[in-house]
């Protein structure tokens, strides 16, 4: 999996790439069911909403084999080496639910803000890379992309630990709107197994999901070995502490669990 | 301003038409500076979030020159009398604003729901349509419509007086989740003059606009004649009481006043 240099210069350029159907709907539907079975869990890697259900679970690769795979998945992996020019490690691994109905907001916010001031992370060599599991579509909480927000480096936040079960550092109202009114905004959708890869300074949000339908996303915060964090005031499980490069798995690897499964279940 | 039958059958099957770019984008610009001077008033019909920003102002065709000539525009009018079969008057006039950051949710509900509970309207034989004066993106707020859900009547709502602070008859998420399953979910989304024409029964919804652009729409709420309503407990600006049949004005008769306030600016 290599990307191309229109693609290397259209993330340059707009913070962010869409990939509709990196994977197929095969392996997003195996990787769906894992999800729910994890979210069914009583462990302390897995927040709720105030409403009771499942918000995010972290760590999932370190406690599920089909997870275990996707962390280091070629169709990945190798696409953010190319970007960072270097060996990656994972720095945090989370699947978030928006459950239908009560899936609650993320106010705007740049994911390399939170890493370098909670987790001391030297420059933004880190980006975020969202799977989707199921359909996205304009009802269900789409995630809202401000596109070339990502070149004005860190902007200043505030620490909001109100609107939702989990704390963010989110930007005010007059830099999003100035940034939107310079870069618009863009709400990729598409079906299950698509990807967005995004700059980790890349201002983004999303609303709450007030449709009857789920919108589960895996992802996976890739960061350069060499610019692995230095504060290590978040648990272990949402800011991980080992730098080990990932190694990439074959392309087929959640493929033969799909198979394997298949197998299995018409025995 | 004819339907087509294609038209006509869509409608009787999905609930629903949607026509982009319906009215041109300086008609739509100039009743959207009219809709801002509205909200700029402090009037009974103009009704607030709790945050204090502009949510609706009704009955704005009985105070505005522009709104007046909206309310009897033959690209609205006309197709609703074709689909109803007779004259029509205006049941109910409003200007939404769904403003920018803080415009609330409308949870899942069927117009004529109310019409019905609370104005003792007959029949659903009055529809809504929505003009959209702003771009409908799926970041601002869309409207949401669960295709053919008009098909089964009227069902079993409670009375919402907690989300928001207007009150509305609201479906359980059951009977939203088995309809959506059926129909599927549909969120129209286009430049400013866009409209929407739509079933007194078709569930709809729109979520929070949490995005940095206000996202107005004019609601016609347009009723046959015959079927007028026989029960006055809301406001007169709110469920209207003067029954007479709307006679259509000219095509031309925003594009005019277009014309003659640019030439006003202009001297």
């Amino acid at each position: 999996m290599k990307l191309t240099e229109a693609d290397l210069k259209r993330f340059e350029e707009e913070g962010y790439l869409f990939l509709p159907s990196l994977f197929s709907l095969d392996e997003a539907a195996m990787l769906l069911a894992e999800a729910q079975a994890i979210y069914g869990q009583e462990r302390e890697e897995v927040w709720r909403e105030s409403s009771g259900v499942a918000r995010t679970a972290f760590a999932a690769h370190t406690y599920s084999e089909p997870y275990r795979r996707l962390g280091r998945h070629p169709r990945l992996v190798e696409p953010v080496e190319q970007l960072l020019g270097e060996q990656l490690y994972m720095h945090q691994f989370k699947i978030n639910a928006k459950a239908a109905f009560d899936g609650e907001v993320w106010q705007w916010h740049q994911d390399y803000g939170t890493w370098q001031r909670d987790d001391g992370m030297p420059e933004p060599r880190a980006m975020n890379i969202a799977l989707f599991l199921e359909e996205v579509t304009p009802a269900n909480g789409p995630l809202l992309f401000i596109p070339r927000s990502h070149q004005q480096g860190v902007f200043e936040a505030g620490h909001d630990l109100e609107t939702t079960s989990y704390p963010l550092w989110t930007l005010d109202r007059e830099t999003v709107s100035k940034l939107a009114q310079e870069g618009g905004l863009e709400a990729p959708v598409g079906p299950p197994g698509s990807v967005v890869m995004f700059h980790g300074n890349l201002v983004h949000a999303s609303p709450p999901n007030i449709s009857p339908f789920s919108r589960t996303i895996v992802y996976l915060s890739l960061c350069a070995v060499s610019n692995h964090i230095t504060k290590h005031t978040r648990k272990e499980w949402i800011a991980h502490r080992d730098f080990t490069p990932i190694e990439p798995l074959a392309d087929d690897c959640l493929g033969e669990l799909v198979e394997a499964r298949r197998a299995r279940a018409a025995e």
